[in-house]
């Protein structure tokens, strides 16, 4: 990697972004091809990441009650054929084991796609009365889908993600999961990843197999598309009938229970890259960054003070809490691994060299904007803190006015046929609800019905497409 | 669960231990059998368990610079067809992913039983000069080997673990990763898990396939036989050199690196059940059980007094960092409840009822001891932490007593062959390292060589088996 580094350009974002995301992700070291066609590898910088990532959302999942479990990998194919929609969803998507210890399995085992079917067979047997509810676990777990075309972190065969499973004596306790859920990660994506989104319901086409109603958490990206962030699934007793979950009320009768499920996945590193990084490389928030802070120290000829210095100022910041690294890496100048640091993204840079021994001070850099300026010694923790939380609601602002820059909304078709030949973005319309004019609308504009705004009041319009009456404003996109 | 309580006994461990261990796990709520053959379920209070070992173990390697990464848990069948010995060892062992997407794979797939070919095939593209090195990375991940006979944790189809895997320029400075990694588990076994254990090198037969040397960290059950705890291994340059795994030295010359992994796995989970728990259910060591104290609220007339001494109670103790749960389950009487958390294992129970209110005291009880006492209210917290420790340290040492008192140094083979057909343990005894001595060993006692000390010194002796001379002493006992 090291000599890689000033061999390698990555493409300016403004001018290839597909091809700058791809140079990112594998210059700075997040993640890299696998010879496993379709999946990719993690790498440190990139699993750091996560893990961050993972530690705050596992955080909000526990103080909602939620307990942690692991069910099996395997799936028996007859299980994933319970539910009609459910199969029929992810049959094309599939990875099948059909050999076991040298021998061929008399039933084949699908490697899991999601666990639904899997989880649900053992609520069966773990229910039995109303007090057995709420039943509330979530699973942090590998997940297999066939993809025949794949790209890094947004679309890969293997990826990572949390899915929770609930049920639920009641459907209006099931609903009121299924909105927490959804608020949870709304929190997340803008507290710690700085990704503000739009939220709302799926359409009938656009739902998860299997649910009776899913809600999303969509974000705009810099090209104008569209990426899900994460589903929070209302599956009424649609798993529950087939999967025989019941339990005996308190007046000792017989129900379904009402389930949910929603998930969460390293698909949201995919998002993070995208809508925050520069032609420089990537732009972490501090929150989540794996270094928060990189000190460099400029040591020519072997300066000790210079050293002593960086190393006391590492021992504060981390003392304080400051994830920090000190790059004193001597085969390298200190612009290379200033430049390197850049790429991948540290909040804030540190220079410690001969003037600030003498002058007492640290020269701070801010990865974010093009800002250098001096602080005296004693000073820098408390304004590393302060100049942190500055980064973090900076990139939020500022992605939230590229979102609000973005949603338009059209009066008729030629206007929403216009801006999705143009710079794109989200639309909002009204939409009569008719799933031929959510196809029709995909064929000639690519773009796909993305949510029904969870506050949308019924009001009296006429579709975008049809001209028929329509009820609601939907938002559209072309989607990731 | 709840109802079942009352009507399901648990075996008692003296009389037959294999049912108790059995009992124990499902009644305790730790795991389940599941519908896919030999796969379980971790259920929530034994994935907390699982998390709390994880949590410690993860800061270990951490603060040794090792870094976690995540790999594809797909390995294509040529690459594990690389390494001779690893192949052939693996090979009976491995699930196969042969259809993908609906298609007939051209390559079949086979779901990782350990990671060794699939992680260095992206060392070698990593590692160019001696700068990339030392290289070491961790994954926590699920392993899938296909098992004939399984047991809970002990042996299953899929279970979880960590892997490390490191490269290094020198063999000398591999073998100091060997050793480190060892001593790390040992670490966390006996100040975590409170498990002694023996520490020492497989022989010939059992070590790692492809392995140069293999290290093991192994304890003593209450039944006679030995759990290898954990493994270390030194690589040699036997998977460097297939997979092309090269560096440039400081001389411009390229050299294969010096390889090491070492891995534990949620096997350790059933080593802690056997070891410490009782008639009565489980034993768990303070500083990983998920519940470190329950609060019994003794709630008759819905007395409010307790319940706010109690919830004030839960509120100080947490504050104090002590996991604790409040059980205010009116639907059970305070002696039900009772009887499941000790099943459970929680360290301390509290009792809080009107004559604690009245008295301004909290009823204290250890789950390990019969010992019930009064603390001061005021004294509580500072009490409950002092006990947790002493908590702690009494259940090694009880292990440390069992495992000094069941550890035999053997003069003849006769003895030997009576310990093994008797109260079995450690076998301390001369072996002139013969294989053949080892199969004739295992075919009359069932008793496996099991480790080599690492103190050991070159002495002078005569083989337990043949007679002939033998250098060293060996540990020999029955394994799981």
């Amino acid at each position: 990697m090291a000599e890689e580094f000033e061999k390698k350009e990555i493409a300016k974002k403004s001018k290839n972004f597909s091809r700058w995301y791809t140079d990112v992700i594998l210059k700075a070291g997040l993640a890299d091809y696998s010879p496993v066609k379709g999946c990719m590898v993690i790498r440190p910088y990139g699993y750091g990441l996560w893990e961050n990532i993972k530690s705050a959302l596992d955080e909000m999942i526990k103080s909602a009650g939620i307990k942690n479990a692991y069910f099996p990998l395997f799936i028996p194919e007859s299980f994933i054929k319970k539910e009609k929609e459910h199969v029929e969803g992810f049959s094309p998507e599939l990875a099948v084991v059909t050999i076991g210890g040298g021998e061929k399995l008399e039933e084949k085992l699908v490697v899991r796609p999601t666990s639904e079917t899997i989880i649900y067979s053992m609520f069966a047997k773990w229910i039995d009365s109303w007090r057995s509810l709420p039943l509330c676990i979530n699973q942090w777990c590998n997940i297999v889908r066939w993809e025949k075309r794949t790209y890094l972190f947004l679309r890969t065969t293997e990826f990572l993600w949390q899915e929770g499973h609930t049920c639920h004596a009641t459907h209006e306790e099931a609903k009121k999961e299924v909105d927490r859920a959804l608020m949870m990660y709304a929190k997340l994506y803008q507290e710690w990843l700085a990704l503000p989104g739009l939220m709302g319901k799926k359409s009938e086409a656009e739902k998860f197999p299997g649910a009776v109603d899913t809600f999303a958490y969509e974000m705009l990206m810099p090209d104008g598309k569209v990426l899900q962030g994460c589903t929070s699934h209302d599956l009424g007793q649609n798993f529950s009938k087939p999967f025989k979950i019941q339990f005996q009320n308190k007046k000792g009768k017989l129900e379904n229970v009402w389930q949910t499920c929603w998930g969460f996945s390293t698909r949201s590193i995919g998002a993070l890259i995208m809508a925050h990084g520069d032609d420089q490389g990537l732009v972490l928030p501090p929150k989540i960054a794996p270094n928060q802070v990189v000190i460099i120290p400029i040591n020519d000829k072997n300066n000790e003070a210079v050293f002593k210095m960086a190393s006391k100022l590492k021992y504060d910041l981390e003392k304080a809490g400051i994830r920090t690294v000190l790059d004193s890496r001597e085969e390298q100048t200190p612009g290379w691994r200033f430049n390197e640091w850049e790429l991948k993204g540290v909040p804030i840079q540190m220079m410690v060299g001969p003037k600030e021994v003498q002058k007492k001070i640290v020269t701070l850099g801010r990865r974010d904007q093009q800002k250098k300026w001096e602080v005296d010694l004693n000073k820098v923790v408390a304004e590393t803190r302060k100049t942190l939380e500055e980064i973090q609601d900076s990139i939020l602002d500022e992605s939230r006015k590229f979102l609000d820059d973005n949603t338009h909304e059209v009066k008729d078709y030629q206007e929403f046929k216009k801006i999705m030949t143009g710079k794109k973005g989200f639309i909002k319309a009204f939409w009569c609800e008719d799933p031929k004019c959510e196809t029709k609308i995909k064929e000639e504009t690519k773009a796909t019905s993305r949510l029904l705004p969870l506050d949308a009041k019924v009001e009296k319009g006429k579709c975008v497409c049809c001209g028929r009456s329509a009820q609601h404003r939907w938002f559209f996109a072309q989607a990731y």
